[in-house]
C-alpha cells in the first residue's frame, strides 16, 4: 500500500533553547529531514522572547509544512519560578503548531525514551545512540534538537501502534 | 497640552480564566472601555485551550486597539505542577500583544495593589472597590476582569510616574 509519508516535527520546549526536529514516516522508516534550535537571549525581555520562539517556530513551520506535531512534556521537579519560566516557554511552543491548524501531541520524557530506547530511564546519551541509529545520517549540532527528534520518533510509535489497533490487531 | 489618551490593557493570565480590562489614561483621568474573560475547559487538550486562549486575546486587541498592555506577574506559592500550567497560559497571554506589535510590560501582584490601593497587602475586596472608585461607571462581571483592570490601572500610574521623571520632576 502507497501512501504518502508523514512528516512529524518534534519539540522539546524551553526558553533559552527550543530545540526541533523533522522527520518522515511512511508507516515502515523513519527519515531524518531537518532540526534545529530556537535560542533566545536573557538580555531580552520576556516578550520580546516569546516573540521570537513563537516567529523561529512559525518560520520553521513555514518552511517545512509538517503534517503533525509532538511535544515533550517536561518533566518539572524544580522549584514554582523554574516551572513558571518553563511554562511560559512551553505555551507558545504548544500554540505555533496549533495555530498552523496540526494536531499537536503530548508525551512524557519517560515515555520519550520508552519508545526510542526501550527504557524509560535510558540516559542521555543512550537516547542519543539511538536517535543517530533510528535516523540514519542524522545531524544535530545540539542536545535539544537531538530531544525533539527522540520525540518525533516517539510520536511515530505511537501512531504507528493506534494505526495497528485500528486494523483491528491486538496487542501482544 | 491636548494629547491622544492612551489606551491600556491589562491581562490577568490563567488557563481556565484570564482577566481583560482595557482603560483609557489622558495623562489626568483614567476612563473605563471595556472588560470581559476568555475562558476555556478542561474537557478540551492543552493545544485547543491555548488555541482558544490566542484567539480570545487576538479578537479583543483587534476589536479595541490598544496602545500599550500590562500583565499581572503572577505570584506561585504552589507546586511546581501548577506554576508550568500557569506558566503556559501567562506564555500565550504575553505573546498575544507582543504579536500584535504592543510594548507588554509586567507588575507584580504587590505591585499592583500598591498602586491601585496604596498598600501591597490589601485584600482583594480593598482592590475590586479602589477599581470602581478610579473607573466611575466600571462594570466587571468577574473577579479576574477586576484584577486585569487593576494591572491597567497600575501600567497608568507607572507611566505617569516615568513621564513625569523624564521631564525633570524630582521624586518626594
Amino acid at each position: 500500500m502507497a501512501r504518502r509519508p508523514i512528516r512529524i516535527l518534534g519539540l522539546d520546549p524551553g526558553l533559552q533553547h527550543t530545540g526541533w526536529g523533522l522527520i518522515e514516516h511512511d508507516g515502515f522508516r523513519l527519515r531524518f529531514v531537518a532540526e534545529g534550535v530556537v535560542s533566545t537571549t536573557a538580555a531580552e525581555d520576556l516578550p520580546d522572547r516569546l516573540l521570537a520562539l513563537h516567529r523561529g517556530l512559525a518560520t520553521v513551520i513555514d518552511l517545512h509544512a509538517p503534517d503533525e506535531a509532538a511535544v515533550e512534556n517536561t518533566y518539572v521537579a524544580r522549584n514554582p519560578d523554574s516551572a513558571l519560566k518553563l511554562g511560559q516557554a512551553r505555551g507558545v511552543v504548544v500554540l505555533a503548531p496549533a495555530l498552523a491548524g496540526l494536531a499537536v501531541a503530548q508525551y512524557g520524557a519517560m515515555e520519550v525514551k520508552r519508545a526510542v530506547v526501550g527504557n524509560g530511564h535510558a540516559a542521555k546519551e543512550q537516547v542519543q545512540a539511538m536517535v543517530k541509529h533510528l535516523l540514519p545520517g542524522v545531524t544535530f549540532r545540539r542536545a535539544d534538537a537531538a530531544d525533539a527528534l527522540a520525540v518525533a520518533i516517539c510520536h511515530a510509535h505511537h501512531r504507528q501502534s493506534r494505526a495497528a489497533l485500528a486494523k483491528g490487531y491486538q496487542p501482544a
